[in-house]
């Protein structure tokens, strides 16, 4: 239950990403059962190659509890974070992983060696309303 | 002759990291023989997980190009960038990364897939001075 209301506040966060025509992806961390922080996609907005929702929840994420170790924190991602985000969680030392939405091609979390090794709790949260948003962008740019 | 100085900017870069008690590692971006960003690790000092040098200088780039697509900028990072970094050097199109000092455990250049895959123009650039610097600070902590 818990996981299905984060991944929502996720998929807000996505949709803020899809009005800005950015690829629809929001990401949210959770620590103690408490949002601490949430951010989305701004990669085309602010042309920043790195502005991915997960590197900018962490940041946020590490500001707000003034420590770059987020251990005890849980982050939801509506997508498979990709090699640069899945790199972030390692440095942030996050072990549990929720998302909604396979990324097949840019995807680093499912055959990643590391987090299979390392005991990161990885699940997959269903969610319609992420799969159609993402679905949708997609068409929009064909 | 160009590659050996902007590895030393590198280089003066690291050198703020390890004044600071960070990892030593600098990071300098070039573009048509210009040092467009250049910047060094900050993850201890602000307390920040993302915040590796190679991040850093990439953002700072995006932000003076005013675009995220760094495709015509070479990366000199005095050591091997990690999954993070070399995700994002990815995700900013950046074709050459020229480097000082492998990184056994936490590298992900020499051996990543996409990297060889794609035709990446990589090469190690030694620096007698970048070798020591790191020897040092890791020296220091034991």
């Amino acid at each position: 239950m818990e996981n299905k209301k984060y991944i929502k506040i996720a998929y807000k966060e996505a949709l803020k990403a899809y009005k800005k025509g950015d690829i629809p992806v929001g990401c949210v961390i959770v620590k103690n059962d408490k949002v601490i922080a949430k951010a989305y996609n701004k990669k085309e907005k602010n042309k920043i190659a790195t502005y991915h929702a997960e590197i900018l929840a962490i940041n946020k994420a590490c500001k707000k509890l003034k420590t770059w170790h987020l251990d005890d924190c849980i982050l939801y991602s509506t997508m498979e974070p990709c090699i640069m985000c899945s790199g972030a969680i390692i440095q942030s030392r996050i072990k549990k992983i929720y998302y909604s939405v396979s990324n097949k091609n840019f995807g680093n979390i499912e055959n990643n060696k590391i987090f299979k090794n390392n005991k990161y709790e990885i699940k997959k949260i269903e969610n319609k309303q992420i799969f159609y948003l993402i679905q949708k962008f997609f068409q929009n740019i064909r």
